[in-house]
């Protein structure tokens, strides 16, 4: 019979020769496993935090650079153990996870947010100077310019001076009401689905999920079209939210993520951009922001 | 305290009436909830597919129009009832799921075909001639032209003459090993994450799921990098795939789905490009391909 297993994705690992090219292909993987040393970067545990589920952890990148008073707040609700035993209380399939206080609107059943602050200005965007932008050579329609910026998928327009992190696959942004002030990252969710990046410059994003995605991904979804759950048990606990920091160093979980201002990074980038293997039979010469994965690994010993 | 829910698409059903504008703007949610009953196509039961799970069921239309010779042999293994106790045995996160026979390399262990082909050209594009094609206004790096075929997410070249479906969540496409015509239709998957439009035009696509689509998504994730599980028990069992046409009408799901060519699915789009509503700061004025909903819904009665 005849083979008909997906092979997508590591479909062929060997390089192929291009007859008229000086180098040949290499794959996405393959400039990663010969990445040197210095095109990795640790986590910081003080920018950093774990989100302890029953099933496991989930590793959470912070984004001071673009929200730096949000995330000043969510070190304080972290440190104050804010979320210990709060919940997943949405999940939209194709949309988002959303965790924090299911009371948090209502007087009296709300947790209190203890030295926590309670108001902060919105921080949709930044001025873009300053900012180290690597910039894919491709554009979308959502943005003049997107690039990573420390790690994180991000856009930024030259005419108004400024740039603001996208809507990829898993980041986490600070949800609010209709003010655009009325967010102060104690109810936060991540993106599960298609980029939603209609939310882009409207939202304050506060970081992404480094490791873990897979147990945000797969929470029972609740009811269309919001997702919030009628039954409260149906909700995911949340054990505790941690600054990585303020975890044992024996507790903490080693890891490294690859440095977007690396030139590993961008070769892995434009080796995805036009796959030249046995599988592609048209690469596409673009690829969408969202599209590029930025590689995590245990450190290497040694 | 501040209310911080995170009050996304939904947040202003509410119509606001712009001062300088001709009418008032109506949410892509108004706009449906205003369509008349022609904007809607009841599912055609000879090419839709329920996949039967433990869950409850995945309802798929097949794209005859794109893969004729995959459909009718999906058709010929849902007929002879091929996945029938098979399993989803691979879940890659924000990639695929996917689903047929695992042993489907293995001689002696392989499960029969039955009377399907085992041998079918590729069709990843076909002749854009003779296709309604109602393009979107947007475009994308992947495509020169891309929008929406019989109700299907596509894209379309007209230098080349040629038109595919697009990777979009949802979307089914037949895996394949090397050869561009090494698939069948037996073995299948699903997109469950950002849309990998780098695998358009390189892999025959065969449907869409039109409802069920979180029983896929919240699947548990196999092992990086690609998600085959090591120990078959993690399997997801296939109770039945069969054709709608093929199931007792009492058994059968009643399903409209908007019609892309009407009125109504352009509004909404054009609504979803714009949002003008008390949430949203900065109406996008774009939409991706694959950020358009295809709306379904139950038969209304009378």
């Amino acid at each position: 019979m005849p083979a008909t297993r997906l092979a997508l994705a590591c479909a062929a690992l060997l390089a192929c020769t291009c007859a008229d090219a000086a180098t040949p292909y290499r794959s996405a993987q393959q400039i990663l496993d010969a990445s040197p040393a210095s095109a990795w970067r640790t986590l910081d545990p003080a920018r950093t935090l774990y989100m302890e589920l029953d099933a496991g952890r989930v590793i959470i990148e912070l984004a001071p650079e673009f929200a730096p008073e949000h995330v000043a707040n969510i070190r304080t609700l972290a440190h104050e153990r804010f979320w210990d035993g709060l919940s997943i209380y949405r999940a939209q399939d194709n949309f988002v996870v959303q965790f924090g206080d299911p009371d948090g609107e209502e007087p009296g059943k709300a947790k209190s947010l203890g030295s926590a602050r309670t108001h902060l200005p919105a921080e949709f965007h930044r001025p873009a100077a300053g900012l180290a932008f690597d910039r894919l050579p491709d554009s979308d329609g959502w943005a003049p310019e997107v690039g990573f910026v420390a790690g994180f998928p991000a856009a930024r327009d030259p005419k108004k001076g400024t740039a603001w992190l996208a809507h990829c696959y898993g980041m986490l942004g600070a949800g609010r009401n209709n003010a655009d002030d009325s967010s102060i990252g104690a109810e936060l969710y991540v993106v599960i689905g298609q980029s939603p990046r209609q939310l882009d410059d409207n939202i304050t994003v506060v970081g992404r999920v480094v490791q873990g995605m897979e147990l945000l991904s797969t929470i029972r979804r609740g009811p269309p079209p919001m997702g919030f759950y009628e039954d409260p048990a149906q909700r995911t606990q949340i054990r505790a939210i941690r600054l990585a920091s303020e975890v044992p160093e024996t507790e903490r979980t080693p890891l490294q993520v690859l440095r977007t201002d690396s030139q590993t990074f961008r070769d892995a980038t434009e080796a995805r951009r036009n796959r030249v293997d046995d599988f592609y039979k048209r690469p596409a010469g673009h690829i969408d922001l969202c599209n590029v994965p930025v590689p995590v690994r245990a450190p290497t010993k040694g």
